[in-house]
């Protein structure tokens, strides 16, 4: 499996993405699963793939391709002229990489599909993040729903819906999907470190820092060891349970 | 779907299941999951159920039945030597009831599994907790693994790792309990209250507390308000994230 959160925030956008890829429980592998383009100045695309490794790879290396080939009649995600077609290009190239594996399997029911999550910002437009589906189709965060997660998203998904908030610090909000990506690490073998970790500042239009976290990393193990004890805290505070009044 | 926590604890046994039922999205019920039989001083027997409502309402069913018919030359719960021997009937039970509907269903790839959780003391023998799968076998908690979730069991898990203690009271466990429920409650449609909660204390052999939570239960509120705040307060204890430094 593989989990990756794609978060909108009021400064901007945070990308992180574990990078464990697992066929079966005795393949594991370590891949990059975030992948960003940009023109300094003038466009910042980054993404994150869940799914069939060989399609997410095929999508990456042919937007890749493009971006290279000037002469070729396909567009760019360096040319297109907003988030939106940007959006529309890559869950194309998704939905293509897709049926083409499945007619050239061998086994009807083998499954190649995958999920990415789109986000960036192209001159004159907004900051944008976009869920695209293996259908080729997507939705677009906002207000109301102001992340997006994909891949083993369930063991995560509380303590992004209760401690997010738009106003929040970068650092904060690293803080906050370190705990979301710790929790599922603890809960899932599928899912494992190093996490992968891309800022975006709004209006920059150019890359902010890109890191990636270690296992061992002294943060991350402060994090790790600190969340526990913190939310026994936390359940402290809460008056318990009173047995001998009916609630 | 269904949310259902049967707990360990060195005080006793604690269990907790929503009573929402679907079939799609828009035919949702109220349905009992908690069930119990006891013969006080002797047994006292817990089971909570997940899965195909017409299954599992079977098997409770055929269950009561068979402890009313004592000429009957099958085996009761209510005469069986050991919680072993219990859980063996009841996963014998299950597989059964499962058998007859897929014989008798028309479609061979509907779906009639259900899971269980069962718990409880016979005198004699100590309090044991099982999970018991629909394909009639079963597997036992122990110090390792003190607790058993069944249904949609991934989003108020991490609470449930990171917080549990078997040393803990009932009241401080209800409460952990009710923080898990809430969190799935929270993220997932297919789980909601209200919840029912059986206690039983370790050597009494008489059921312990019985209890209805209501989803406007004063305390229930004050949980599900308050971990917000208590989870926000959390991460503030931990440090943030410093994006000049390498991590």
């Amino acid at each position: 499996m593989t989990y990756c959160v794609g978060l909108m925030l009021d400064r901007g956008l945070l990308m992180m993405a574990d990078t464990r890829t697992n066929a079966g429980l005795d393949n594991i592998s370590t891949f990059r699963k975030l992948f960003t383009w940009d023109v300094p100045g003038e466009r910042v695309l980054m993404m994150m793939t869940a799914g069939n490794l060989a399609t997410t790879q095929a999508v990456v290396s042919l937007l890749d391709e493009r971006t290279k080939a000037h002469e070729d009649r396909a567009p760019s995600i360096l040319e297109v002229p907003s988030m939106f077609q940007a959006a529309r290009l890559v869950a194309d190239t998704l939905r293509d990489v897709i049926a083409n594996h499945a007619e050239a399997g061998q086994r009807a029911d083998s499954t190649f599909n995958a999920t990415l999550i789109l986000g960036g910002q192209i001159r004159g437009g907004p900051v944008r993040l976009f869920l695209i589906y293996p259908e080729g189709n997507f939705i677009e965060a906002g207000a109301d729903t102001p992340f997006f997660q994909i891949g083993e998203t369930k063991y995560g998904r509380p303590i992004l819906v209760r401690a997010y908030d738009p106003d929040m610090s970068f650092e904060r909000a690293v803080k906050l999907l370190l705990v979301s990506f710790d929790s599922t690490v603890k809960a899932n073998l599928s899912v494992g470190p190093p996490f992968d970790l891309q800022l975006y500042e709004t209006g920059t239009l150019k890359l902010g820092p890109k890191l990636r976290i270690a296992a061992d990393a002294p943060y991350f193990q402060a994090i790790s060891t600190g969340w526990g004890e913190a939310l026994k805290t936390a359940l402290d505070s809460l008056p318990d349970f009173d047995l001998t009044a009916e609630s």
